[in-house]
């Protein structure tokens, strides 16, 4: 399927469902309204799932790697090799996703989509090379339109397969030293700030290198022109394959009507590429937490979400959205589960 | 033993636990901050605890239940008898604290410490009642200092038989009628700021009722002079029973060692008395949520707590407490669970 059918194949939720979820939610013995956002997390889950008694769903975080040739300028506190280091440590269950996701009862998939490593004999591992590392975007594009396009259609095609499997939520998560970079250039271009607005220290840069980062994604802007109004030019020319991924994922988790809970900073690059190709995307997705990184928050105000979780995190790899989930899970257990006011003999009437 | 016996065995964490932990936390293959609060919680749970690497620990939630002669008055937007109601309904497992509790994995304790109304069968009711209701605070006090302090031991020596059933985590929670007014009015004293700034809504009371609140809170003060250097005087003269009741548990967990989740504004209150009688006991709250109800945050920050949810909350039972016990369990988690860079062979060194 092309990219573009799956596009004009994404349904906006049935809003109806919505004051549906409501009236329960008023009925269950609480004041109105008094479980706050648990309460927009549930009706938000009925009207995606599009059922108003919806099943605990089976939860998976993807956690797409890539390397990016934009390393090289010295824009990271970290060398390349960590991303595939990582990614190791992701498949012996050592990183913080990992713990995460078990706390939070949630399947880890590691995707590899771009890592500049082979890895021939991993467990556990997703292969879906599209580039062996991006090419530094400083110099000229990153990917060609081809690779960028193949990237969303892997994130799309891994929606659709865990779908088949039975999970019916799923996160973003990424790993790949050097991509708060691209992720800075996508919100730059896409929502119009000056780079220097939108471009934080990542995994800890120093005032020197931050300063020089800016200038990359200044640069890389200038020599590749991406073009706003067509966010798959953009990917090709600013990276990177996971940030691809993401946005197929979210693509693809509308397309099937599951929602996705987008983690931090990076993550939410790769959603607003899925929400420039088509912004009723964002009637699924849900935005985990409020990234310490510098220009997250404009992003997520660019799409009109608003942050569950606000923890100062800054790690990536899926984290905050593995407790965000626990959050929508708890919203919707909440819907689930509570008595009626007359199931509990209560009084449910204000007396003013 | 005596409230002056058991504030004076309060021992201040161990602050040099707070380096040991951080030590670790940062040799974690993450970037050295990354997990923001998750490593904050760990770190002061380390500290709690008084051991290098803590277990898991076995929960629960404390929902204390009383009931307000100044309910009377028309401040709270339901009737009375709602609060015997919604004991039964936490006893029958389907009110928002039950669904919660069992999301976090934590028991929840029901103890009647001050409802107007005879529980006399209730299998797993705790029946600790000092009073049936309180007096109305609006023409005199609202219970005797007797009663005040038997409310603040009956807290203190639940937190001592839960500690010795192994128990290691306390949340608070309560329910009320009415409970939000000497909970304002309790925050005004404390913090010396006027009535109007600390007075909400409560269960969602219209203009016309919270202007009268206000007024209620004001007379009450003039009336019975409760003497801010004197909590337990504060108490008696404002209330409520399960208020004191919070503040004992606070107090008996300091003694015991034991980190308590604070819930929203009522809780806050109780946990504003125990601090109020020993700042020390600080080092042992955690501040769920950020709630809705005005007069939080003022608390909060006189205490120098910072919320860790922000969900516009405002049910109370302890369910903010619940939901908020899910974020230590994962900081711990962090803690205990990720692999160190020695171990999973990332490179640790920064670049630059």
């Amino acid at each position: 399927m092309s990219i573009e059918e799956r596009l004009s194949s994404i349904k906006p939720v049935n809003k109806d469902l919505y004051s549906a979820a409501q009236r329960r939610l008023d009925n269950l013995t609480k004041p109105p309204g008094s479980l706050g956002r648990l309460e927009e997390f549930a009706r938000r889950l009925v009207a995606i799932y599009g059922t108003e008694m919806p099943d605990m769903p089976k939860k998976v975080v993807f956690t797409f790697a890539g390397d990016h040739g934009v390393a090289e300028e010295g824009v990271s506190a970290y060398p390349s090799e960590v991303t595939r280091q990582m990614v190791y440590n992701f498949l012996s269950g050592g990183a913080g996703i990992n713990v995460l996701a078990r706390h939070a009862g949630a399947e880890v998939v590691v995707v590899d989509i771009g890592v500049a490593h082979d890895f021939d004999d991993c467990d556990g591992l997703v292969r879906k090379k599209v580039v062996y590392g991006t090419k530094n975007m400083a110099k000229g594009p990153a990917m060609t339109r081809e690779e960028a396009i193949r990237c969303i259609e892997t994130g799309a095609e891994l929606a659709r397969e865990y779908a088949g499997r039975g999970f019916r939520a799923f996160a973003t998560g990424e790993m790949g030293i050097a991509n708060t970079t691209p992720s800075s250039a996508i919100a730059a271009v896409l929502t119009g700030r000056p780079v220097a607005d939108v471009t934080g220290r990542g995994t800890g840069i120093g005032d020197e290198a931050l300063k020089r980062k800016v200038e990359v994604i200044e640069k890389a802007v200038r020599l590749n022109r991406p073009d706003p109004k067509d966010p798959v030019d953009l990917l090709s020319k600013l990276g990177g394959a996971e940030i691809g991924g993401i946005a197929g994922l979210c693509i693809g988790a509308a397309e099937m009507g599951i929602p996705v809970v987008v983690d931090g900073f990076i993550s939410t690059a790769g959603a607003l590429i899925a929400w420039a190709l088509n912004p009723v995307v964002s009637d699924y997705l849900f935005a985990a937490h409020n990234s310490q990184e510098r220009g997250h928050r404009v992003m997520l105000e660019h799409m009109g979400l608003r942050p569950i979780l606000d923890l100062d995190l800054r790690l990536g790899e899926g984290t905050g959205a593995a407790l965000a989930m626990t959050l929508l899970d708890a919203g919707l257990k909440i819907y689930r589960e509570m008595a009626t006011f007359q199931e509990a003999g209560v009084t449910g009437e204000k007396t003013d």
